[in-house]
């Protein structure tokens, strides 16, 4: 089979745009590195549009909801909806709502943000923990004997969790040791890139329980086919006519090549074109380009 | 060969002792159950001694310092010294202090308790983090720029910190960055028995530095040899004299057989006679008895 195929003539784009009908875009390091738009990022997306194209902009975090995410692409200049949007804390509310049909009197014990909480919300699920004041503090003595199993407690999902304690673990882990509660992640990424550094990511706040449970939480995030199922049960597009734009390999391009997806990969973010080009990648992706943009660019000159 | 022998009379006791100079002893499910003295446990201590044997108590709990286990066991009504005790705490402070002889200019930065900032202090070594209550707080957005590697930072310890935080992981996530910087863990116990439950381990501390450094620690607790060897340079014993007793085969036993040590698997605590006498049992045991005070009661009757 041929290797990756780089796009760089008018005529390699135009025959890229007329394969598709939607396009899945990953968004740091495709449309934007941290607060940094790339070039014609927004031109692209503005042409695409105008082809008709459907654009659905795919995340993993689950920090911010759905809603909440389109002030970062407004504050960049991008105008989205909170629909086109799909993020790993919709996704996990979308597999309890629509997947799992969690009984309407079973709460979902959540570690991590806001976002989690709002979308779980929107699907009318039952929530405790997550941004709750009350758990933000130290273990107590009288903690060891007062945490029991929560019947009404049918899941647990772990998200980035900024204020993570031995309290909300311990909380976790007890229930976690019902076989009947369910287990989700909105995500299992190991780090969180942010100012040049990485920090811990939303995998470490499930690393813990995974580790004491001896149980494996479903991921809702990249590259797990959870999410793809959801995102293709809410849009309902032909996989073979939807392509996946990411700078990834391991999450993005195996993402949508898992999914049965076309794959665009981007030099903007993570991933080199060495990456990609080696007889070892991680996946085997079908077009790349330098940047995003180039789809503009390339179409105007 | 023979499986393990089970012992039930007086001269099976009395070749059992005259066996072993030296005896290992895990403490909970061995000498007691969380606060409750197993029957005899304290007499058959006093028999040891006064037949010159020396007795050395092995925990992995790194939370509390050898002098402050003590008052555990004074509690109980058995006497012993700090000299007696071998934490993991104590024995990560050894194996910074003679093994790794981490430069004096060279900190430690703690992800822990009480326990490990005494017996590091106890070695002349320098430490950061532990319970410095600056450092028990949320993340806030200015420190995404601040924490950066720590060139004075020579090793990240990792033990149950009942005050884990994303700062904290944070700050130990960018220094294991720096490939040159030690990671040890005072034990990766995955799970922290108590009140009658499990509570999320020491290794639950590691398991998210573990994910998103893709590094190993090295355990200084059982069963790692890295802690028995640690043992060995302080107790200066030979280990065909020596018998290490308890009531996990996955961690205890298994300390003791690799360690090349006698063995006494008692079945007050964790393992059961099935799991000793199983064909798959983790680990091949020399001798069992039903409870440690056998060894006063057979002798006295």
């Amino acid at each position: 089979m041929a290797g990756p195929a780089k796009i760089t003539t008018k005529e390699q784009v135009e025959e890229f745009l007329n394969s598709y009908d939607d396009f899945l875009f990953d968004c740091d390091g495709v449309l934007w590195q941290g607060d940094q738009l790339l070039p014609y990022a927004a031109e692209t997306l503005d042409l695409l549009r105008s082809k008709g194209k459907r654009l659905i902009f795919v995340t993993n975090n689950s920090t911010k909801s759905r809603q909440a995410y389109t002030k970062k692409f407004a504050k960049l200049g991008i105008t989205v909806t909170a629909e086109e949007i799909f993020g790993s804390a919709y996704s996990s509310a979308i597999y309890l709502s629509k997947v799992v049909k969690l009984p309407k009197d079973k709460k979902v014990l959540v570690l991590g943000e806001a976002g989690i909480e709002e979308e779980l919300a929107s699907e009318g699920i039952q929530y405790v923990g997550g941004t709750d004041p009350s758990l933000r503090r130290d273990i107590a003595p009288e903690d060891y004997d007062k945490i029991v199993p929560d019947p009404s407690i049918g899941c647990v999902l772990c998200g980035l969790d900024l204020h993570i304690n031995y309290l909300k673990l311990s909380m976790a882990l007890i229930n976690l040791q019902v076989p009947e509660t369910i287990f989700l992640a909105t995500n299992i990424d190991s780090t969180y890139p942010t100012n040049g550094k990485l920090f811990p990511g939303a995998g470490t706040m499930s690393a813990p329980l995974i580790l004491a449970s001896k149980r494996q939480p479903i991921s809702l995030g990249k590259p797990s086919q959870a999410m793809m199922d959801c995102i293709k049960a809410k849009f309902d597009f032909a996989p073979a006519r939807a392509c996946m734009v990411g700078d990834r390999l391991d999450t993005d391009m195996r993402f949508g090549v898992e999914g049965g997806l076309g794959t665009l990969f981007v030099l903007t973010g993570v991933n080199t074109e060495a990456d990609v080009l080696a007889a070892d990648a991680p996946v085997a992706v079908k077009n790349y380009m330098s940047k995003l943009g180039d789809i503009y660019e390339i179409l105007k000159n």
